[in-house]
């Protein structure tokens, strides 16, 4: 049986020692996140992901969720109940506002805590994650009385919150999309049209499900510039907040996935459903962004989340599993065999996920503090440099995250051999869940095209400049700080490389757009190998301060620079490959005529 | 629905102008395999596959096998026609000896048949695949007796055999198996012990299964020099070769497994069972390997076959998908969006698997040639080098093919977005079934171990020497010859990767074992690359050749050439990454204390 412990040490570093949120204790939020509010939070949260959540994944995936022919839809055993404990204790409302029931907490608390959720069962998080993307539509375009309708609700979790953008034919280019939305004389509309791939569409957790609807209004353009947003709730609510009688939208069929068996993926059927229009007419696609970024970032983390959680059940298999023997001799003299963390190709997988893991959770947490800066930041500057990191970071979090959490999970499944294919020990599930996380909310392609071909264009190139800015000058700071050498000097050439890729691109991609399109992914790795790098080196310096401050744990804090030692020399020169890729350029991909492959 | 055309002209290429068998005419087997014989064997092979065992591919994966309370397997719907279909054309006997039954065509022509098998139903070949390793072995050590009693039968495929190597504890480390052997006055002995992971251990497809199993006797080391092989038949087998009684082997249950469905994998026990003794007493492993060889291949095989089938999915679902637009202009000006083949990433997803599987596919073939060559070339010298090179080059096929065919598989799957992850289309299930062959028949990372801890250096690195003179020969021979340059220079510059690493291997793996294994799955890498730019530089020459010669079929020459480009200038620059983290040595990696992982 799979088993999962939350990285509560190891978050609290990143928290308290290299991003130091203690910095911002004068903003709102952060003012009541001290340190010790903070630790028993996370201690309280990875206590009930261990003990109520984490046990059901592995049975949750074998039964998967089940329709019913009236169309209801039933979650694996226990979910119901688990979901019952999660809104007792305020879980699904940590970072929300006080105004509507939640607890005002920073982002970056939420963050963590989200991590363990999605280790522990990523398809029962996704119940509580869609309705997060849900609340902060309602919240940046909704009325005042939408807001006040729906939101304390779902702050509560007593009503839960889906999007329903992909149809059969459409799910990046929108444009195509063929719901409809028909006035209707009390100002709702009727909406009609089939959604497909809906998580958490239908589900017997929460007395409402609030659907957020993409549609064209009948005399709206037919294209991407005609789309607006619906609410669209399941059961339709009475003026005094109850619920009054049931909408025509339902589940037509569960969709039979590769993995997150626990969360239901459902054909949404819209038969002249009741619908209220959301935000103005026709700017549909730019509330449905406020949705999928923040979404972004949560598929992002269920990246690192699974990525951590099939790195520790690698651990406790390689730790115990005897078979072979050490290359330079034997390590368990009085067994048959050692164990098998003692060969060196087996540390490698463990060691690429490790530092993977360590370095994403600390750009995670630093993500999650800038989308609190951008809201709470004292200066409209600070803002804006919060606003434009994150903007530049998210296709990155989100596409390098799963990316890695993949191959990662793969690697962990590897470490176990065969017992790895089979369904006992879970490590197949990590993988078969990890999947979907770098196709859903935009595939991994369309992250890294919206990286290059947007963010790195927009305002002029202001994001990257100041992303760049930031980690020249804390190599600039440090390069001769005693210690920080090894660390500083391989950053600073990955650095190098993403500069010369840029120049690259700048120089390339206006004659020919498919040189920018050929160079996305590439450059979106090496983005994320440099971001790693920027974290690593700070990881390091809060360590080598850890250890100089005579700190009693200095395992802890030698084990961070050993692990960075092998981020900077195994992982970091990867950029070298991403760099010869980019100038590479599109011909050779674009001359061969599209019959011919 | 997922479709499969077998690459019958990309093979009769390889076969007939890169490899060139025909060089092999005054061989025996090779006589009788003339283009024209060898091009009918292939056409009928790929229409069995494409209509008999392919079909069955995506119902056998939803089905599964089932087992009954009496221990009994049954295989999905449709196998056991398929199979019956299969042993009446005689498709499971192509190589084997005419002695036999068989039809005694060139292992060359075999691989390449199995190859279109694979693609069409990975999970149903491997019922053909196992038998055909435990012809191996008995025809390595039976004796003549025990060869003409089984071989015969399982050439024809009315009996079918398995590998019993696995146990709850252990599988690398063999040397502690617990399975044991009773001798019995009658010669015989009682086997007794369980045994895991045996695919097609139990199934309904045959009369007969014949289970090589290995086992210690009372009296043998407990150790690895104490294990012997033994048949035990499923059904005992009389003196006139009818089916006698049926012997105490059963199978205890199915695994419950990521992929494979469609082959049965047992969890075997042997309860007293009656089995002969085969080999020599106590070099059981030296037989094993003889299976196990010739299964690492078929495994390598199976990365192939699984990129080239979902590769062939993935080229459909993009040239007929229609979403955006290309980002150099409309490109299907009529419609309301272009396929999206016409954006560079999902191309550079397409083309990485293209021209690894045109690359692959020659050195498949050009293995098994080698295998051919061990047996029957002329002369000793001839023979001995074909071993050399087959040896060095199994782990290498094994290892690279299948983690690729994984990698090319899970692109295949993205280029298909969120109906990649769902059932319908199939690509999820191309992505299961590759799964397993990383794992089986040695983890990659024993095939990684068995390259670079004894390849290499057996007979005092001659295998590597002559490998590397080979290349070295041909660059030289064509570094001048015109149009060849391009693809020239880049192997060169790989191979002085692959050359200064195994350098830094020589002067520090002896130092430091640990070395050895940590730059193991980068040097099998390194060296899978190199062989496949070996492979695209005499495509490249060939396909020259054959515009030079004014075939009427330039376009496919000229997109030979094109993917090469993509190959040596995308793909092969890779090898220097391997060199950097091979040179990266194993002291980041072994210095951390296991129990700090």
């Amino acid at each position: 049986m799979p088993s999962y412990k939350a990285p509560l040490r190891d978050t609290q570093f990143i928290l308290n020692e290299v991003i130091n949120i203690d910095r911002y204790a004068s903003l709102p939020g952060f003012s009541d996140a001290t340190p010790d509010l903070v630790s028993a939070i996370l201690e309280e949260g990875a206590k009930f992901v261990e003990e109520v959540t984490q046990p059901l994944n592995l049975s949750g995936d074998e039964q998967g969720c089940v329709r019913h022919p009236d169309g209801s839809v039933t979650t694996p055993t226990g979910f119901k109940a688990a979901y019952d404990q999660l809104v007792e204790a305020g879980w699904g409302g940590l970072a929300a506002d006080p105004a509507y029931g939640g607890q005002g907490l920073p982002h970056v608390i939420a963050n963590a805590f989200e991590e363990f959720m999605i280790s522990a069962n990523m398809a029962f998080t996704m119940y509580i994650g869609l309705t997060q993307g849900a609340i902060a539509a309602i919240t940046a375009v909704g009325s005042e009385d939408q807001k006040s309708t729906f939101i304390p609700r779902m702050v509560a979790g007593s009503w839960s919150g889906t999007m329903n953008l992909t149809e059969p034919h459409c799910g990046t280019d929108l444009g195509l999309l063929r719901t409809r939305a028909e006035p209707h004389a009390d100002g709702s509309f009727r909406i009609t049209g089939t959604k497909i791939f809906i998580s958490s569409g239908e589900h017997d957790l929460t007395e409402n499900i609030i659907h957020l609807v993409l549609a064209k209004m009948p005399d709206s353009p037919d294209t991407v510039r005609g789309i607006s947003l619906f609410i669209v709730p399941k059961f339709l609510v009475n003026a005094d907040g109850s619920l009054g009688e049931r909408n025509t939208v339902s589940c037509g069929s569960l969709e039979e996935k590769m993995g997150i068996h626990g969360n239901s993926t459902c054909v949404m059927n819209y038969d002249g459903a009741t619908g209220y229009l959301i935000g103005e007419r026709d700017k549909g696609m730019r509330a449905m962004f406020v949705m999928m970024n923040a979404a972004r970032l949560g598929v992002g983390l269920q990246g690192l989340a699974q990525s951590e959680v099939s790195y520790q059940n690698a651990v406790a298999y390689a730790q115990d599993r005897l078979q072979g023997r050490s290359l330079t001799g034997p390590k368990n003299k009085a067994g048959q065999a050692d164990p098998i963390i003692v060969h060196p190709d087996v540390r490698r997988m463990l060691m690429n996920a490790k530092a993977f893991n360590e370095g994403a959770r600390a750009l995670a947490l630093w993500g999650a503090l800038q989308v609190d800066l951008t809201h709470m930041a004292a200066t409209e500057e600070e803002r804006q440099e919060a606003d434009d990191l994150i903007g530049l970071l998210t296709p990155v979090i989100k596409g390098y995250f799963t990316d890695k959490g993949y191959e990662n999970a793969t690697n962990a499944q590897q470490c176990l051999g065969g017992h790895g294919y089979i369904r006992e020990w879970g490590l197949e599930q990590f993988v078969r869940d990890a999947r979907i996380a770098m196709i859903y909310e935009g595939t991994n392609g369309i992250q890294a095209l919206d990286l290059v071909g947007r963010k790195l264009a927009s305002n002029g190139g202001r994001a990257l400049r100041t992303y760049v800015g930031k980690i020249k000058s804390y190599i600039d700071t440090h390069r001769d700080t005693q210690g920080m050498g090894e660390f500083v000097q391989p950053l600073e050439a990955a650095l190098d490389d993403l500069q010369k890729s840029t120049s690259w691109l700048m120089a390339n991609a206006m004659t020919n757009a498919d040189n920018a399109g050929a160079a996305s992914m590439p450059y979106l790795y090496l983005m994320g190998l440099v971001s790693l790098g920027f974290m690593w080196a700070q990881i390091a310096e809060a360590a080598l301060h850890g250890l100089a401050g005579g700190a009693t744990d200095t395992n802890f804090y030698s084990n961070k620079l050993r692990t960075g030692r092998y981020f900077f020399s195994h992982m970091l020169p990867e950029t070298a490959i991403h760099r010869i890729r980019i100038q590479a350029g599109s011909k050779t991909l674009m001359e061969m005529d599209a019959q011919a492959f």
